[in-house]
């Protein structure tokens, strides 16, 4: 109820709406700490309606104790329904984070008339980048069962062992922890598709020194996490060990440069610099980072054109990279919590290629 | 490009469309093979262009042999750039698989004239509703994986045991295997929440007696299984043994129901038949099943409205359940695929509760 009066404070102010129309996933969870409604009507006054399917009906009526409870019949139609209770509430204007063209405009021609729908993703976004107590206790949580994980990556990864076995042993160190399942698809590339960000994870057999970038996450109480590091399977290169400490000097600048008030683009251009600055400005082809939370790619966004300001109660990963393709790539991330005097990694340690 | 020729078949052919803009992702893994690209435009005539922003542009170029790759610099708009290139195909409509609001009035504005745009998810959704060999293959290969990981459930189940470590043993077994993680988040639910067909897993210790519902699913190459048993910790009570047979019977009678030029929704009549007539029909509280393949939910539906009539190739689950809040729930589900004299079950075995 605390965020739902939050986002009553920042959207009914705006525009005149009276009403607001949750229907995106993540949102909902935000709401209602539930993950089976299918949509939330909230109105300027009176009770928020969550609506939910026959499947999650018992679940929902058990778990939502702050909202009303509708069922959706099987056959019925979820928009018209959402416009009729919103005439009722007395609804003129009804904001809606998230709806595609068939639910717009289904839900426009319920209500009647369509200059009384807008969709506005902003609201909801701008009161989940501040991320409050519990959610970073959830975060917390999630980041330390990641760094576990990577801790097992580094025992695992050698020569000789494939890349979906270091995963296997990677996901099950985090779930036997407690950990829901994994943020996002684990990474681990090895050899020259370590060099493409997204490489994947293959069957294919590490080989005696290759890089292997690892990119994990574990998911806690919907919560989400995100960290990268790269290994070599055994002795590191001297071009290997250039290209690694050029990464990781860009991420440490950037990470010291993370704290409230700085323009979230100057922080991308501080890892940005010391990356060119070696002569590798080119193999740096993504963005220094994004928000994370109940997404794992969320506002806000470190990136040369970002708009964003940071400010305390931001997650963000840091993670610059080094891609020479047909040679291999190195990557270096943590997930931040930007904090009222600085910064504080929330993933950590394990800031070394070089030994086991 | 089979599949691309085969979409061209189907959507040319309809309304005078002579562009096609994919955007969704699983239908741009299943025309490109590839995870990586933003979207996709086909014209009748001439090479298709893949749209992939700078993070994934080297792994595209390397992947993507049949289509051109197009970079995506940043800041750039998409849409536009997609505009442009429709226009130098002198494509006049453009049927679009998915765009959200922004995407849509973006897209509109770009070309110029809002009726060259039609949104039709339609088009694709048909030809992946029937799998070609090659998905059949990774199909088995996922349910091979998810029987796999339910042998290992079902050897895990045990008074003492929380959730969250049979999830972590079931997914560590399909890991080990090879498959690229789960299809969706494993459901473990115990006791009173396996009433709760979504119920879950949490850290609960499973206590004697319990009714534990597993749901689980592997993935491999992109496709997905599904599969869900229900074991109980100890020894069954004649009550749970009762509802166990009235599902089983239901499950078995839906599948044997399944072939071509069926109803879709005259298999799930014959599940619910069995459940009704033994007393539990208000207790089956969701559809028999849905498709499975690039996603977990995919048409065709087998619920009582559906408006599919089922054909080789379709891939489908039967998942009947008795869901008693307050007491707990039964659920058996299988992968099925719709064979050209009958069905083939992909998950398989582990059909009683009764023995380890």
């Amino acid at each position: 109820m605390k965020r739902i009066n939050a986002l009553k404070q920042a959207a009914f102010r705006k525009d005149g709406f009276n009403g607001l129309l949750i229907s995106n996933p993540s949102n909902l969870t935000y709401f209602t700490g539930f993950s089976g409604a299918s949509a939330l009507l909230i109105p300027d006054d009176g009770e928020c309606v969550a609506y939910v399917y026959g499947v999650n009906y018992a679940h929902a009526k058990a778990e939502l104790t702050e909202t009303r409870v509708e069922l959706v019949e099987r056959g019925e139609n979820l928009m018209n329904k959402i416009a009729e209770q919103a005439k009722e509430f007395k609804i003129g204007k009804l904001a809606a984070d998230a709806l595609n063209i068939e639910g717009w405009r289904g839900l426009a021609r319920a209500l009647g008339d369509e200059k009384m729908l807008a969709v506005d993703p902003g609201f909801v976004r701008e009161l989940r980048k501040v991320k409050d107590a519990e959610e970073i206790k959830l975060m917390r949580k999630a980041a330390k069962l990641t760094s576990e994980g990577m801790r097992v990556a580094r025992e695992t990864v050698a020569a000789g062992v494939r890349e979906f076995e270091v995963a296997a042993e990677i996901e099950y160190a985090m779930r036997k922890q407690g950990c829901s399942g994994t943020a996002f698809d684990t990474i681990v590339a090895s050899g020259v598709s370590s060099a493409f960000p997204h490489g994947g994870c293959s069957d294919r057999q590490i080989r005696e020194g290759d890089l292997v970038v690892v990119d994990v996450g574990a998911m806690y109480g919907f919560y989400r996490s995100d960290m990268t590091r790269t290994f070599v399977a055994g002795k590191p290169s001297e071009k290997q060990k250039k290209i690694y400490q050029v990464v990781k000097a860009a991420q440490k600048k950037a990470f010291e440069a993370v704290k409230p008030n700085v323009k979230a683009a100057a922080v991308d251009a501080t890892a940005r610099k010391v990356i060119a600055e070696a002569g590798y400005g080119d193999y740096f082809v993504h963005n220094l980072g994004h928000g994370v939370g109940l997404d794992i790619h969320e506002p806000p966004t470190l990136s040369p054109n970002s708009k964003d300001v940071l400010v305390a109660g931001n997650a963000v990963t840091v993670e610059p990279g080094i891609y020479l393709v047909g040679y291999g790539g190195v990557r270096i991330e943590d997930t931040v919590l930007v904090q009222k005097n600085g910064a504080e990694k929330l993933t950590n340690g394990l800031y070394t290629i070089s030994e086991k």
